[in-house]
């Protein structure tokens, strides 16, 4: 989506925003316009406190006086604003090709309600075009990397700078280009069960808001619980 | 067990290792007996590879010119040799009191055959005396502390001179007092579908031979496969 359709989908988030809000911030080019405009209605008197999901937000949202919260002192986040990469009809997304997926899932979990914005090329039929992240410690990626291949799930060491990506964490990220995924639920679980595997970026019965950007317009839908 | 015991039970390692094989080498107080005897073939003239699961294990091998392989560099491990905190009727083990749970799953999990030394009181009829170690990302650790206590599983964070305890991936551990678990496959999902939690101690159908250390004799106990 062009920067002119991200603001506009991420000026939207104002409408879910209230005074004395514990907020999850996300990561990423889509979320930067979302955190901009939570920013300036901070600046305008806006009463909120946040929970950062990366040292890249951490940095944005120091910049823009909203104030941080450790996620460890907070029992509960009220709603927490991201990306995705891909959502289907079913509100199940993957997340994580901006390599914060770890720290937005632990963050995404602990929250009551979640809202994503994204352009309408992300809305899907069926999750799996976008290369599915996954987190892996350094010491078993070869390991993992090979279970994956055997598997057929076509994995991709992340690279960045000729360098193997780091996430915050310290970990490294394998991009599983897996075409169509059929059952996400078992997915998740059978990467999960890989020993070496940190998390993926299957981020089911999560989200309950989607903002979705679309040319000069906006659609808000939401799961109907 | 005493010494003596350990060093008994360790010693009988050597009947099931052959020239040739790749081997796994565990960490931990018993296993130190086990990896004595391993330096003792080796410099015998035994003709091993060994990949290891921990950096004193490194130490360890090095000392007793025990050839290290990386596990990237390996296709299959024909053997793991390692201790247990509990070992359960059906071969189900606890393991991770000495902080290399991780590691040594996904090696035990590379492994076509897997051995493990204990002493008889290791032997249970449930798991869950044993405190079940949980490794955690730092970023998570309180969050993951909360849910683990609203479940009831009666969390504790290991601290090593006065510091949180850090693995060799430089993450913390939780440690479970759970008493009996009753369904541990259940658990073990569970567990690793909290984000942040990178892997627990539950190795279920992992142990083929286990090498049981009884006052002055050694029983050894095989799975009917």
């Amino acid at each position: 989506m062009s920067d002119k359709e991200k603001e506009l989908a991420g000026s939207k988030v104002s409408d879910f925003i209230e005074d004395g809000m514990i907020l999850g911030l996300g990561t990423g080019s889509t979320f930067y316009y979302a955190i901009k405009k939570i920013g300036e209605m901070v600046k305008n008197g806006l009463k909120i406190e946040a929970v950062s999901t990366s040292s890249s937000t951490d940095t944005l949202a120091q910049s823009l006086n909203i104030p941080l919260l450790s996620i460890d002192d907070v029992e509960t986040i009220d709603l927490t604003i991201d990306g995705a990469d891909e959502v289907d009809p079913n509100f199940n997304g993957i997340k994580g090709g901006g390599g914060a997926l770890l720290f937005e899932k632990v963050v995404a979990k602990s929250s009551k309600k979640n809202l994503w914005v994204v352009n309408s090329a992300k809305m899907v039929d069926k999750l799996g075009a976008f290369p599915l992240p996954i987190e892996v410690v350094p010491y078993a990626l070869g390991n993992v990397f090979k279970k994956l291949e055997a598997r057929g799930y076509n994995p991709r060491i992340r690279m960045r700078d000729g360098e193997k990506y780091l996430t915050d964490s310290g970990n490294n990220i394998i991009d599983a280009s897996l075409g169509a995924i059929e059952d996400a639920y078992k997915l998740e679980v059978e990467l999960n069960m890989i020993p070496g595997v940190v998390e993926n970026g299957l981020f089911l019965d999560v989200v309950d808001i989607v903002i979705v950007g679309k040319g000069n317009g906006v659609e808000v839908i939401k799961k109907s619980s």
